[in-house]
């Protein structure tokens, strides 16, 4: 160990890293998803766990921002609340998450009930929101630099999908289409902000560590997925049964 | 004690009851303030200390929105943060308060600064921010409604202030006008959805109470200017002292 920082592009190369080590584009559930492997209803175990992590985002966005005495700072993040939660009903990220919900075969209503959700991912993305809620700012910022590796997931996914299933179209995969504009735009300032503030090797190696976790958390909830709907495909009481939750 | 809930007529009469027994309006600081009585350090006292509260608002309701998983809810709360923090640096209740420290005398940095706020005053605000970030959602919101006593006295202050200090304009006093337009749109919601949420009676006694502990809050930051700059006019440590962050 050394007290010495790294350079601003040794810094920024190590938190690319984690990405390139274990950014959850590496599970098998995604190629599973991506090329065409999965079936109906594991999509739509896909579609309702990961409703609830879209839900906390937010809620995790103000959770940081409740800790923000800086107007300016607060400013600049308030805009990933209104990408998520739209002005209007039926607008923003999460309306367009339930699009595909409904694409899926899935009632809305079900999936917005947050019934089904797997405890291991409300533990999971608890344990984010959590995390953002209490650590120091600079690992809460630097916790949503998962957003650097975003873009090229979101890219893959919509061709796969598109490619490999009946259900995707542009509006049943909107979200993931806005994601392309509004990612890049939170993780330049994001990755600025790090940057900036991570002076001391210590605030980069905390820096570092919260990316981590935040691959972490993501990673757990697609093993949960896995265990629950793919192998040993044993649904752990609270999880969703496939008959549940269709549109009429 | 009855556990059959009050009529909404009772219910409201209960919570407006409150601000007449108690809101900040009834304390000798402001009837002082308002009268032209309070010297200018007096004043400067009041402006570094509420800068304190002004801040912590929107930190309150980031975290009021951290606790919200239904979009539409936080869709309606979203332009109170809008509101104190602006979209663009210089807008802003935060700046417009700024205007008035300007105004009467005081290094606006100074006052962005935080150092001076009487420690009361931070335990006091502080204590609010912890209630809204903890407490169950029907008295988060019933402790905003505060606001349904606010344009009387902000219609109040701009009157008495124009007529009895130089420092009072247009420019100074803005943060006052803007919140005449601002608190009735965000207390007609507030009480709305207190009134819809508060189903029992155990329900409207939290409201009751939670909007009692709010005057609390606000009625201590008075206690404190008054201990501290009036009479004994004993500042404690870490308090304000009147040569301190004036205008160079």
């Amino acid at each position: 160990m050394t007290d010495v920082p790294d350079s601003q592009e040794v810094f920024e190369a190590r938190l690319r890293a984690v990405g390139e080590a274990q950014y959850h584009d590496k599970h098998p559930f995604h190629h599973k998803l991506h090329s065409g492997d999965c079936t109906p209803d594991q999509v739509r175990a896909w579609v309702i766990n990961r409703y609830y992590y879209q839900t906390r985002i937010p809620m995790k966005d103000a959770a940081f921002m409740s800790r923000v005495n800086d107007p300016a700072l607060r400013r600049s993040w308030r805009s990933r609340i209104e990408d998520h939660d739209g002005s209007a009903p039926g607008e923003g990220g999460i309306a367009r998450w339930l699009k595909l919900a409904e694409g899926v075969g899935l009632d809305p209503d079900y999936v917005a009930s947050e019934v089904g959700i797997l405890p291991a991912t409300r533990f999971a993305v608890d344990a984010y929101v959590r995390f953002v809620r209490v650590e120091p700012l600079l690992p809460a910022v630097a916790s949503s630099l998962t957003e650097l590796f975003a873009p090229a997931i979101h890219k893959n996914r919509i061709a796969g999908l598109l490619e490999h299933y009946d259900f995707a179209n542009s509006e049943t995969l909107s979200y993931f289409q806005n994601r392309l504009s509004e990612a890049p735009k939170d993780v330049a300032f994001g990755l600025g902000w790090v940057m900036e503030h991570a002076v001391t090797r210590a605030d980069q190696d905390a820096a570092v560590r919260a990316l981590t976790f935040k691959t972490e958390v993501l990673w757990a909830q697609l093993d949960a997925l896995w265990s629950a709907y793919v192998e040993p495909g044993r649904i752990p009481p609270g999880g969703w049964q496939p008959d549940e939750g269709l549109a009429s």
